[in-house]
């Protein structure tokens, strides 16, 4: 009895591993092509696999996403997802599970990932300044009081953050690459910074000015980086307009030896040279423009553009500066993602409840995934990109 | 007694699984941050994990890899091992096994993968020309016969690839986006071009000629490429070098407005306009440099050397052009390669039998890994770039 016993168990084993072992096998899961998808009216994220276009798993758990944003870890397997409500959720890609979670904040406008992938940053509105954390343990680290609502943080070489205050108009560098941080205070950005971006190369910090006509750049290989106004017609003639109708600055675009990017409040993009910093020329387009993405490489830009004209995308060729191609993708396109190589393009069509796919070449529609009022869609080859 | 077996087979079951889950958690493996280290002697790759720097497996099996290179899938879940023999290799790098090999020529030079990640392309002395694989299946797709010796293959954006012939001086631009291949023949390079280069942003491609003084560069962009002769004094006053001290093309580095690319025979690296092509400036170096390597960014250049200076490696910056420090790794440096934020560097150490860490900012030596006679590293974040 007792050795039957032994071998009905033993059977009960091989019958469970045998069980197991293809959920193992399907388990098998490479983190270096997946997409993570903002569904921003459930606080949901879908997690993709952009070969295949297939839905991995769809997570729940993030509070409030209305306006998110996500870095990830350097070997691509964790997500971190920054929610307007201070949220700071940490995704593990391969389970598909939530790992941490800290509200951080009443109320914070995004976040960054270290070079070396070690800390996790985030920059508030509410009470303002700028957190970091562990990236592992999201154990917080370092806490920088700015005494103002904080905007603009990007990552930068040699284990920096970079961050601009909307109500004092600083920026502040803050070096994290010695056990006790240290803090360059650039003063004098300009008045109300509402958003800032990071040239590729991680060399120039521009600030975009709310309350003064133009834009504040710093070199930050400068031993002082010293703020120099840039774009002095930027919105030169114009009525303020909201903070919320201003256009992205990660949406600027380099393509040669130029910039393109969204002009204030006109149905334009423009285009400066990347050297001087000099507006160059102007292209003319379907709508306001919100976010001008350049296909790697900048051959083209793709540009979508602020209600109620945010059914359309225009592809414009860099060259020529001329409108290649209009797109109508449907109702509010609020986010569009290159393939790391161009080959494809991803875009969220919010009220159809669609994130289409395009061939980038041919402008074909190769793919379509089902997701909730989709808005940020984020690559994980992000991981591997200076300034996130 | 039945529910009492049924409990005790419960038991048996949460016993078992809690007894499985671990092992299943230790296999899973992210593959955004490994790295594939060649070891040359005995044909075997190592696959690393870049953050904790352990060895995840040790493969054999690749054939000579006394000339090796990688590319990846779009997903980096699998590499591509090219070697000298005309073997093409799929390694899987989950799984650690070898999931599909070729021998597809005599005498092979190296590869690439096409931006969709469709197609695998093998460039071949021996017999000459270029041969395209399925990536999936390494079943053949096309076999461009240039009839001659092929250097210098590329992708190139729209599913390209860019290759180049030493016998008859042309390059070839094949494009394979639609069902039937078409091939744009560009002739008059120069003669002998010997290794080329495509600039990071697909559009520029530069061949070496060894049989004369000077480069070729074509603009991928124009509707009908036309050769253009750059730096004329390249090598001038140099006597003819054997091919195998060339240095590496895919050394040049970018950096600001400026490459820097190995002098040839000389102790010293030059920098060069990147509008006009024109020398602009020199630095000396500790000896004859075979890869000029950017810091991601562009901040700084790391550069290596020729036998018998080859224990040497010196860091230049791109701003001033002086060598801010010398390192001894020691014995045979062979290759560097950054993280892709550029954080850290990982350098062969072939007569070491070692791959030495440095941290880019400090200098600092923070990991090592033993690996048998390393030469060629590659971090899966390649699958992510233009021109591989």
């Amino acid at each position: 009895m007792k050795s039957a016993a032994a071998v009905f168990l033993l059977a009960i084993v091989v019958m469970i591993s045998a069980r197991i072992s293809p959920t193992v096998a399907a388990e098998l899961r490479s983190t270096g092509g997946l997409a993570v998808v903002i569904e921003r009216t459930t606080g949901s994220v879908l997690i993709v696999e952009r070969g295949s276009r297939q839905v991995l798993d769809r997570v729940e758990g993030f509070g409030d996403l209305s306006h998110a944003s996500v870095v990830f870890s350097a070997d691509a397997r964790f997500a971190f997802v920054f929610g307007r409500d201070g949220g700071l959720t940490k995704l593990d890609l391969l389970t598909g599970e939530i790992v941490g979670r800290v509200i951080q904040a009443g109320n914070s406008i995004g976040g960054a990932i270290s070079d070396d992938g070690a800390l996790v940053a985030v920059a508030n509105y509410e009470p303002g300044g700028v957190r970091v954390f562990d990236a592992e343990t999201l154990e917080p680290v370092a806490d920088f009081d700015t005494g103002a609502k904080t905007i603009g943080l990007v990552e930068a070489p040699g284990r920096r953050f970079v961050f601009t205050t909307w109500d004092t108009a600083e920026t502040w560098i803050a070096d994290m690459s010695a056990p006790e941080p240290s803090v360059t205070i650039v003063p004098d950005i300009g008045a109300n910074p509402y958003d800032a971006l990071l040239s590729p190369d991680g060399r120039t910090y521009i600030a975009g000015l709310f309350g003064e006509d133009g834009l504040t750049m710093l070199d930050l290989w400068e031993e002082k980086p010293t703020p120099r106004r840039i774009l002095p017609g930027y919105g030169r003639g114009e009525e303020p307009l909201p903070v919320y109708k201003m256009p992205h600055l990660e949406g600027w675009a380099r393509a040669g030896g130029r910039f393109v990017l969204p002009a204030i409040g006109r149905h334009e993009v423009l285009w400066v040279d990347a050297a001087s910093f000099e507006e160059v020329a102007r292209t003319e387009t379907h709508g306001q423009p919100v976010f001008a993405v350049a296909r790697p490489g900048g051959r083209q830009v793709w540009v979508n553009f602020a209600h109620p004209r945010n059914d359309t995308i225009q592809v414009v060729d860099t060259v020529t500066g001329e409108i290649v191609k209009t797109l109508k993708p449907g109702p509010a396109v609020l986010h569009m993602e290159f393939a790391p190589r161009g080959d494809e393009v991803w875009v969220s069509v919010r009220d159809e409840d669609k994130v289409r796919v395009y061939d980038a070449e041919t402008f074909a529609i190769t793919g379509e995934i089902a997701a909730g009022t989709p808005s940020g869609i984020f690559f994980t080859a992000r991981a591997h990109r200076i300034g996130l």
